[in-house]
């Protein structure tokens, strides 16, 4: 894996154990939710995945953003698939949108790279 | 078609040939964009309206929620996909969302209930 | 109660039902975890709303704002206590917050005049 | 005047009244800031009411844009110009802003007509 | 204290102080008001702080954060007290709010040992 | 030019390249979109520049504020005016704008600096 995508899973790793060490139920229940919420239902993973990282691009949260490209590389998302998501969040998200999708961009080509890595 | 339904449609077409009969350039494009960006592509339309949906209810626009959701409707979306939809989009944008979705339901039941009246 | 008062209580009430009868289960337990969350705990119930209201006027949400109004004036918060949850609002979230204000004081006094009605 | 004109005015006007007159100290002086921050400066006050104009867009606050093309109207902004401004906040804050356009074109055009009917 | 801690203090003094010297009187008034909307009032001090806490979370300020966390340690609030304000304020916000959680989790640690480090 | 100055612009510049590379036909658009609506109109270049930072302002965006800052500084605009759109972008965004104000300070005075430096 790249250093950046390596790093981006331990920090989140670590500090998320840390949140639910600290045993407060409403946010326990908030991270159990999360996992949930993108399971298979009358919708497929791989749409909840869209739709979450599109959701994280219009509200402008890198990290949010990372996390659901990592989930849509595992569900092997084509380039031109990523795009489009870009794309249409780009148009509803406006231009002030466009610093994260550098960043986005930096991450997707960095996903791709770790895995030719792996191999 | 329930009231409701009708005048939004009407105030918004109204509107749109209003903006667009003003010859602004930069307008007239963005309006031309979003007729494009949600066209079958890499991804199929299903998809790019169910996107449409998240990221207005998670940006919390009455309005846009009501044009995708009219979308959904004419492509057949069921109830437990829109809810779905729905879910993911309060999970994503927090309470702060549940007011948007109330809006949301009264107009997809109205969508519905047009449907019945049409026949 | 005035008017708008009842009006948004019974809008309220009426589309929750319609929601919770979809039984989704991700839309169930955030409502659940809603009405957890504002539970008496480590802190108390009074400093909950406040900041419930507090976070609704700045996210600039009239129907949350009304919501926790209501709790507000139940729990017999002051004028002077609700006026400073509105101007620390305000400062926070900026002049774009000011509508939001003039429609939160008027929920306010039409609280406070249900009141006197009531009697 | 226009009815929808005239409305809005004296709604704001009798709420910042009501506001005002609870003599909180903090909201005083925010109003007190609203007004000194858009005189004339080392930026004159057209400049200042464009960017009070363009900010209120991308932040979706009907209220206040229509507040500020009231201004814009009062110191002869043209047809061209305002369309200008629409398209750069369109374009900054994405197509969720454009139900927001709308109404900001249906105020325009009442303020127009407005001035017609005062003749 | 911790280094993070020190460098975001020295930072922000160092950067306020270039701010207000450049005498722009709208700024100088904003930031005068600043320091006065959390005194002592109708509401106290730790109440106003928290406010001071929730809104920051709610818009996803990391730096916001960080400042009203400094200041909820300094008046003793409590580790449950501090995790009940993150959870309204995750809910209310939503999982897009979960990366400044745990930047705020994280800051909140190292206020606590930098606390044990001065012993 | 100082280093952040041009890392800024480095990064930029790279990460713009990449994504017009991937050939999205709505991703070039928005692009192309962006140069356009900042051209010499009824409007002149130096309100749209302001205008564009204000708004980058208002919605919190650093890399935008960054980029219009150095339009704004290629335009000759003095420390007054530039201040000026800081104090209105901050009364109506609200404090929460202020750490976006530091960094939009400590960018401004690098730019400043570079100036001198290329002498």
């Amino acid at each position: 894996m790249s250093n950046s995508v390596t790093e981006f899973n331990e920090y989140r790793a670590k500090m998320n154990d840390e949140i639910l060490g600290a045993n407060n139920k409403i946010l326990k229940r908030i991270f159990n939710l999360d996992t949930n919420a993108f399971q298979e239902g009358a919708l497929d993973k791989r749409t909840k995945e869209i739709v979450g990282l599109a959701c994280s691009m219009v509200l402008r949260c890198d990290d949010c953003v990372k996390y659901h490209l990592t989930k849509c590389h595992e569900l092997n998302l084509s380039d031109d698939q990523v795009y489009e998501i870009f794309s249409v969040a780009n148009l509803i998200g406006g231009t002030i949108v466009i610093p994260h999708l550098r960043r986005a961009v930096e991450f997707w080509n960095e996903l791709k790279q770790s895995e030719t890595n792996d191999l």
